[in-house]
């Protein structure tokens, strides 16, 4: 069949109905929106002779998708993380702040209010025994080179077994989560193991998007990180630790070349004795650049549902009120 | 901020790989439909610059209306279902397949497994005191105005607090769904309870999205009907009540002028007497017209995730199983 509909002011009528355009109320932002995306729709409906099976078997996967609550596994799949990444490259490449660390997605499963620490912490609490020891280190500089005491560093990642603690109920409450807050010289350091990739679960309904592309959902080994300080634009970002199979192949599009960090075998005893380690480690080393700037909404992360989040604001907020 | 970045090289060969253009596996129609599809919500996020805090807030909306099934709620309300049926209108025009009664919208509520009857069935369990005694009756004619006899009439619609059974599970099982054949003359005869209209529930996802439209989440009160007969173009349409406030103002559009049925109240006792009726009760006619088709897909409802229909084709399965 090669029935064209869009275009017909029927149609054109029932998409400003739809989007609300006749109704008072509502927000201006929100239709016009609406009405692109609805438009769009209709059109790639048209365009593609989309049948209502298909149509259906979609409307399937979006209720299986929010049921496992994936859209936020999906949607880096997909290329909006990194495409939204793009995007503010280019907003601050237009407004000369270059240079830095790269930023780089965020992913779904940070949980705020991981434990803080001065300078050192150890992040693993020792259950997981496939974990080799990760000793993860660096120094935050400003895009001059001068090291930024007390900048906030706040870390996350898997266990061997590629879980993340809290979605993984095998581990501890903010296993191999930390804030670590850097010294005087601007340095962090994090006593570990080194995480795993993972990949989408088997048969999950991002997995059945992603094989009807012929992709697959894996991710490589990799550490996430928010880093802020005052005067400084925050940074989120993640480092892929080199030698994983997909480190340039992350289903995610997280991975740039910057931040491919290799993890260095270290034997050497004094090198053990003086981390007071208990025998060989792998020392991953990450130098973080944070780039300057006066505006406040620049200073801290955009705003996104977060695990326990808004329990911390709330927190917070009562903390304050009880202050008064 | 004015960055657009969609017609960049980068952000094209992104896309190419998104879809998986770069993969042999998967399906080539799912590639370039999610090719298409990325394109135009990249380019909708570059020409509304769509904030990362706006990206995040719509896909915490897709997780909630997945977790409480709602895209099949959602879906018609932007007016998806209905631009289906315009097109399938369009495609019938087109075959030459004119005349008979409009097919609307089928909506989410449908369950498969409905108790059957010849001729006659009383629809309601008697516990909706609330409820005003419907005699519904209607013929089943071809588009020659030849009766229809033994054509299957399936009936599904809400109780007085527009509820519906299986997913109200206040309800007895089946409670205002029934399948009736049509008798020798073609007719069909329920005695039911004049259904309630219903609305979107207060502050469910779909009721954000709408409320932010300025729209609101309300539907007439209707009744659901699929017809099918061998020989005869299936047909899923459905009738307002006339008189409601929101018969011309559905929130689904499902509403078509010719599907506007009044329901005349009768007090004249010799036809009470005649329906063995205990007092006045409003009488609903529907008459319906089917067009010929020798196409056999024409003659079934297309498929669709709907609830028990798995399992009735499970069964179906199995006893054609067992009788091997």
């Amino acid at each position: 069949m090669t029935v064209k509909i869009f275009d017909t002011p029927d149609v054109q009528d029932f998409i400003n109905t739809i989007a609300g355009y006749d109704q008072d109320g509502g927000n201006e932002r929100a239709k016009q929106i609406m009405h692109r995306l609805v438009s769009d729709m209709f059109k790639l409906i048209d365009d593609f002779d989309v049948s209502e099976e298909e149509y259906w078997s979609a409307v399937n996967l979006l209720n299986a998708l929010g049921h496992e609550t994936q859209f936020g596994l999906l949607s880096p799949g997909l290329g909006f993380d990194h495409f939204l990444d793009m995007r503010q490259d280019a907003i601050d490449a237009e407004a000369k702040r270059t240079g830095g660390t790269p930023r780089t997605i965020e992913g779904p499963l940070y949980v705020a209010g991981a434990p803080e620490a001065e300078g050192f912490a150890r992040m693993d609490d020792g259950a997981d025994t496939d974990g080799e020891t990760m000793w993860l280190t660096g120094q935050v500089r400003d895009v001059n080179g001068h090291p930024v005491k007390h900048a906030k560093v706040e870390i996350w990642h898997a266990n061997s077994k590629g879980g993340y603690s809290f979605f993984d109920k095998t581990q501890s409450e903010y296993n191999l989560r930390r804030t670590i807050y850097t010294d005087s010289d601007g340095r962090y350091t994090a006593r570990s193991i080194i995480p795993s990739g993972y990949g989408v679960p088997e048969g999950a309904p991002t997995d059945v998007v992603l094989k009807s592309l012929g992709r697959h959902g894996e991710r490589p080994a990799h550490i996430h990180y928010f880093v802020s300080a005052p005067g400084h634009q925050h940074l989120t970002t993640q480092i892929n630790l080199a030698g994983d199979p997909y480190t340039f192949d992350d289903f995610a599009f997280a991975t740039r070349e910057e931040l491919v960090i290799p993890a260095n075998k270290v034997d050497d005893k004094d090198a053990i004795a003086q981390r007071e380690l208990d025998g060989p480690f792998s020392e991953v080393v990450f130098d973080i650049e944070l780039n300057k700037t006066d505006a406040a909404e620049l200073q801290t992360r955009h705003a996104r549902p977060r695990a326990k989040e808004n329990e911390q604001d709330q927190a917070s907020q009562l903390a304050g009120t009880a202050k008064v």
